[in-house]
């Protein structure tokens, strides 16, 4: 937990922003796995953690901008309790730890919101991610379930947004640890990727480092033989020699703030000529939007140079053809590269995606393209000092997507189908770095990690 | 996966037990943790992995009792997904794969379950645990959220845990995979267990062995020199020579039967002769119920043996006194051992805990006794061959109920308090091994792990 100050401010400032009514931000229940007292591990809201700090499940936080006072509502262990859990600080304790002095029991907040409502003081609430939480909404603010996310408060979303999105130098420390696990995480997979060791046994070792740091991982880790498939969390797979593994991983410290980073790596000693040529693509785009992040560029602008990175690359090989602005211009690049540059990354990998793309990633004036690729960024808007983000460009060959577009004709100005067609067992490549958007440029966080091919497997 | 017989056969079972109607068996939908696209690990729910196998997100089964027929409703992935997700098998294919040759997709099952409704044909489904299944049931039946525990079916219920209490062969050796995965992991801890390791990086390690046999958790790991502190999912100490250290973890195969195992080592390389004292007082209790348990027998029976033999033991040490049969008759021996003795355990730790304790634990004629100590043990009525259950006596020395129970001057007759304070920082100590009922007594199952305390720590 950040010192108490840190939160009283947060809260300062989001209350001026918001200017009126009451905010609500609900923290997280535990998750049941199989049955009712066999639980996934807790993970405290976002939202809630940001502006309260608090990590325990069954709290609610409110925030009364018309009265200028922050309330927690939670109920704390009996003496029977106490007995199973050991003693426990009470939420009067905890709260004041994050400068809240007022708590009350969980069942009052219901009479309190009653009161709001009949007062007709507007309460502001976020869009729920968690069936519990929506309930609770549905029940409480007599809001039908589907109605929950049209319903919850736009000028809440922006003040939150707004104040996130730039991180604080205690919290760029923090995001720098999680990286630094990550890096740890990385170079192990790497050492471990030889022929015959199995998908799991890596993915095992290197979740225990997560865990060894005394936090989680940030996101399940992709791990995998197969690079192109990008929605890939199956790891059944035995290494064999040849083949690269491709690791999308990422640590979380105990605060919740996290990493991800992504390394391609040969399972052989060194990369084919084949892989190397393609792999080298990848560090140019990788190195092309590195060099031009900086305060005031589109991160959208980044993206597109990363793919005529990518485009110039790929007609080097004899992959693609033609002009590479036209090629990027009308989406031909993304059969290579399907998805988005990046995405904000803080106490949430995709940092606040569930308050809106429209809102984090871009703005009333930028809106999102509906381009096959395009359509996938995440993030568009100007970059600013202080936000924290990934820059993970890739080629995916994925065989169901040559034959669909070829079946289609699609592209043919662009793509070269007939050598294509010799690519379609070669997997996947990306690169992921986090960098940190500084006052001239931009910084990459945490300690050296090699991205060029020679120094990916430095103890063999 | 099993052979699709056996799910034929399942169901079939089931079908004419239940005799009429239609019963409904929600799958698991995905668990978000902090944000909608960033999910848990999938866990399918053990009742719809029972009956129709199938190991994804978004499922429905339906066994129409009346017509002799089992459906499954769900969505296949579209073209557009498969770029993401490479190739899956539809719903189709999986059903055959399991013997249900009928599939819709998943908004089918809501005109089903109505038409069913209309046609007076009564509904079997289990109390939900998870809030999303809740939400839905409440949607289709029209059951108002806060009746459907008490609206859930008793004929299901009962029908379901007489087949599901009695393991197969085939269940027996995938529990006994997964004991040994578990075994795997207890050995590591105690190897480790030395003198400035943190909790957390134990933890870590042992969780990689459990992912790296290819599958995951049972449940989340206890691991901490606070032995004492029943319900702890803590683990941030630094051990230090002196300390006990008790993993209670379990890993779950790939088919999600799980094991279920305690150890208490020393971090030093021997026990203190205090602890050694008590260690062997459990262990004594463990091998008394270990030898008692048959079929025909009485777990209530093999735990209140178990407390005897503490009691004894703890009386050879001066901590209790008087007449063991009466201090056990009383609950005198819970200030020492608070919870049961074990429960049953297979797809669920806990085996169908959900169900209710009152199907699974007990029956009809034998109630669960509402005596503190006792109103913890999960399983009182008699073992039956095919059973697979724990057994799990301990000691634990908890400050807060001696602080409790001496102010209430509670059994003065039984407890020497003067003896017992110098004990408060002692710990506590659990030794739980997974048996199979047989014919004729019990197996205990997997691989050797020592419980004495010569053993425990082999490579030093």
């Amino acid at each position: 937990m950040f010192n108490k100050e840190i939160y009283i401010d947060r809260r300062r400032k989001l209350l001026s922003t918001v200017n009126s009514g009451l905010i609500l931000l609900m923290g997280n229940e535990e998750s049941s796995i199989n049955y009712h007292d066999n639980q996934y591990p807790f993970r405290q809201d976002s939202n809630f953690l940001y502006f309260f700090g608090i990590d325990r499940p069954g709290l609610v936080g409110l925030i009364d901008v018309d009265a200028n006072e922050s309330m927690l509502f939670g109920d704390d262990v009996s003496v029977e309790d106490i007995v199973w859990t050991g003693p426990m600080p009470s939420l009067a304790q905890q709260g004041s730890e994050v400068g809240v002095s007022k708590t009350a029991n969980y069942k009052s907040v219901h009479n309190y919101l009653d009161k709001a409502l009949k007062a007709k003081q507007h309460i502001h609430f976020l869009p729920p991610y968690r069936p519990e939480n929506a309930a609770k909404l549905n029940y409480w603010l007599n809001i039908p379930l589907e109605k929950l996310k049209d319903e919850s408060s736009v000028i809440l979303i922006k003040a939150i947004v707004a104040q996130r999105a730039v991180k604080s130098a205690e919290e760029v420390a923090e995001i720098e640890i999680a990286v630094n696990t990550t890096i740890d995480m990385q170079t192990e997979a790497a050492r471990l990727a030889q022929d015959g060791v199995s998908e799991t046994h890596i993915a095992g070792v290197i979740h225990g480092i997560a865990l060894s740091a005394g936090g989680h991982l940030a996101f399940p880790t992709i791990l995998t033989v197969n690079g192109q498939i990008l929605h890939n969390h199956s790891q059944g797979n035995i290494l064999h020699n040849g083949q690269m593994l491709l690791v999308d991983c990422g640590a979380e410290t105990a605060m919740h703030y996290g990493g991800d980073l992504t390394r391609t790596s040969p399972v052989s000693q060194k990369f084919t000529s084949r892989q190397k040529e393609l792999y080298d693509i990848v560090v140019d785009a990788h190195e092309a939007a590195v060099n031009f992040l900086k305060p005031g560029k589109y991160y959208k602008d980044a993206h597109l140079l990363a793919c005529e990175t990518l485009v110039n690359g790929l007609k080097s090989v004899g992959l693609m053809k033609g002009d590479t602005k036209d090629a990027v211009a009308q989406g031909a690049h993304a059969m290579f590269f399907q998805c988005g540059l990046g995405h904000l990354m803080g106490l949430d990998t995709h940092d606040m995606e569930d308050l809106g793309e429209q809102y984090v990633g871009y703005t009333d004036e930028l809106k999102k393209s509906t381009q096959f690729g395009l359509k996938s960024l995440r993030l568009g808007r100007q970059v600013e000092e202080g936000f924290v983000l990934t820059v993970e460009p890739g080629i995916y060959i994925i065989p169901e997507l040559i034959d669909l577009w070829k079946s289609e004709n699609k592209f043919l100005d662009f793509i070269n189908y007939d050598n294509l067609e010799k690519y379609k067992d070669f997997g996947g490549i990306r690169i992921e770095e986090d960098l940190l958007i500084t006052e001239n440029g931009n910084r990459i966080l945490g300690k050296n990690l090699p991205r060029n091919t020679e120094l990916l497997k430095p103890n063999n």
